[in-house]
């Protein structure tokens, strides 16, 4: 028999508790033994609850106990959780976590612990929820190098804009039913300001470059200055528009951001809806996998979390991760990093400002719809995006009577 | 240093090399160990090609050499590829193989000699190629109960299939420029008539239902009959035609089939085109996941064998593939599994024919296609398959006038 500790009772500790209850038997048969929750760690109570009886307040007895040999982490947020786990791993008992904000910041120093330890520090639920990505990465695509992977990471913004092209509302009135529904946050900024998606995109990247991607240096832009009218402009151009991070490797040189991106509709992941996420990878030999489903929900993301520890309770003394180094990624300036525009420009007049448009762009293919009559959107020729800022500032500066209304980059 | 014999030195065999030839130096260090390739073993002489110097034609040498540790079947077909692989087991040497026949005939006895004697006996390239599917139903989705798979699982069918749609060609004009693009064999039958993708669906269901599937079992039914008609109605439904090979366990009872399908397109798998293969399972946890990718080609399914010998170089004493038992699964009678058909009907008197349709299978909504002029289409309740066969047989022998032009199931 193998004991475990939870730390945590929310949506995904008690989710993981639901998994041993619903699939308990084959669970033990496929990890060879008998998993036991002897703990569960939460501050608050929870009267009537069968997890009352093994409830605790305190860490201490937990990393004290050394029939504990594998500890749960749930509770989200860097602390305590960090200081948790590290004690956890450092008194040789395996860490299992769903903590994308634990993982981006402190991952490679756990890993690094857990290997000299010869343990696991586990965490395929902290990105894409079920879906099986991390492990995958770790030991499914090690004959590729890895150079470039592109996510819809974030199911809440995915959720809001497929609601908005589907029936044409703002923003603002999908964020409140999104918020209504339990699929957003009362605060929802981490979310739709995409720093959600930053933290897995850091942790997959830092998995498959082998180097610490801080997420603080990934360019990260939201979804909240999508309006009804780019919805239009994308239907009109028959793309969808996708928060998407991506991070790739050209050169040698690694670039990283996440961002509202317009898909073609034969890009993978421009089929991918409502709350679904999905990953494509990019390897020098097996070229494009992709990796679909739900990223997020109680029960999808404590499925990874017990499939972890199962994978844990297998290698109790045998490190099974792949880690990597400490050592800090340099991401290439984003100034210098390629891109493509959609832009929506407002006029004053129509040919004056294409031919404005034009002396900086080059040629370009106006698009004009009935119900934005002041107004086209045209999408620039691949440069950078320093390069296009520039020519944007030069356009504001050289005329009188444009308005940029919005930008949006283009896959 | 960690030595390996391929045998086998086609399409799958060359790509093996040339892996370990373009990303030696991180597959080594993400084994932990150098890996060399001491022998390939192929009847033929390659005059000119590096592998001379390596290559042999006699199984013996490689089997007798205690340095080799992992032997490599890529060569294809259940004989010899099975004594040789069997006899490699019982030496203690780890296999890895690509061979979809080999695994569903005697994956379950296999995996046993392997478990009894602590190697390993991997197949990720059996099925679906590059795309990780095999490691993920063994490692990543231990919390669940699958209880579904859904996939497309032959990428020449999906090439034919998806050219068809998109420019409207005839079955047999589309298989022969698949065959001059390499696309398709000269001898397309396994591809054509559904073998190939009814072997890997019984891998997958052998693998997540833990006992053998017997591929002979599962009804197997081709694209040879689909035809531009056919393509014509389901672009009028607004849906897509697949070769969908599933597998569903329904009140403890098995079905599996291999058929085309027409396909909703919110269904994941209808905007997977041409090559690309992919793999829907449902878990009673993790919902719904998919996995894509290139189903086939030298470098992708080379990417799965060479991520399986990293494995099995990790764990060389060490048994971590989850078996199936090799008691047979008796499948649910195909009779009693549960369908939906559409159905082509040709006709002499519009208004009788669905009078005699819809007294047999209640209201209809019939779609009329002006290219088609004697003729409807209609989508039956859902049924079992008996059932609506018996339908149609009594619909043919109590009226004139009626002919079947074609049915295909409908997701």
């Amino acid at each position: 028999m193998v004991q475990i500790a939870v730390l945590g009772y929310g949506t995904v500790g008690s989710g993981v508790l639901e998994v041993f209850k619903t699939n308990g038997d084959s669970i033990n048969k496929r990890a060879g033994k008998e998993i036991k929750v002897k703990y569960v760690l939460d501050r608050r109570e929870f009267p009537g609850d069968p997890v009352s009886s093994i409830l605790v307040h305190d860490i201490e007895p937990i990393l004290a106990d050394p029939e504990i040999q594998v500890v749960v982490e749930v509770m989200g947020g860097v602390e305590p959780a960090y200081t948790f786990v590290k004690r956890a791993l450092l008194d040789g008992k395996s860490v299992v976590t769903s903590n994308k904000e634990l993982v981006a910041k402190h991952g490679a120093e756990l890993l690094k612990i857990a290997k000299e330890k010869d343990i696991n520090f586990l965490f395929e639920a902290s990105v894409g929820g079920g879906i099986p990505i991390i492990r995958p990465l770790n030991q499914s695509l090690t004959a590729d190098e890895i150079y470039e992977i592109t996510g819809i990471l974030n199911g809440t913004t995915n959720f809001i804009l497929t609601k908005m092209k589907e029936e044409g509302l703002p923003f603002e009135t999908v964020l409140k039913e999104a918020q209504e529904k339990g699929y957003a946050e009362r605060n929802p900024e981490a979310d739709i300001e995409g720093h959600d998606a930053c933290r897995k995109i850091a942790i997959l990247s830092s998995l498959a470059f082998g180097m610490q991607v801080d997420y603080e240096d990934i360019y990260t832009e939201g979804i909240t200055a999508i309006s009804q009218a780019d919805m239009a402009y994308a239907a009109k151009m028959d793309r969808e528009i996708k928060l998407v991070a991506m991070s790739k490797k050209q050169d040698n040189e690694v670039w990283a951001r996440v961002s509202p991106l317009l898909l073609r509709m034969d890009h993978p992941l421009s089929t991918v809806h409502g709350v679904f996420n999905a990953i494509l990878v990019k390897g020098n030999v097996i070229g494009d996998v992709m990796f679909y489903g739900k990223g997020a929900g109680k029960l999808p993301t404590a499925s990874a979390v017990v499939a972890d520890i199962v994978d844990a309770v297998k290698h109790l003394e045998r490190n099974i991760m792949s880690f990597w180094s400490t050592k800090k990624m340099e991401l290439l300036d984003s100034y210098y990093a390629p891109t493509q525009y959609f832009i929506r420009l407002g006029y004053t007049d129509f040919s004056t400002a294409i031919k404005q448009v034009e002396s900086l762009f080059g040629n370009i293919h106006s698009i004009q719809l009935e119900d934005y009559k002041d107004e086209f959107g045209f999408i620039t020729h691949e440069s950078t995006e320093g390069e296009i800022q520039e020519k944007l500032d030069q356009l504001m500066d050289g005329s009188s009577g444009l308005e940029i209304r919005n930008k949006i980059r283009v896959e």
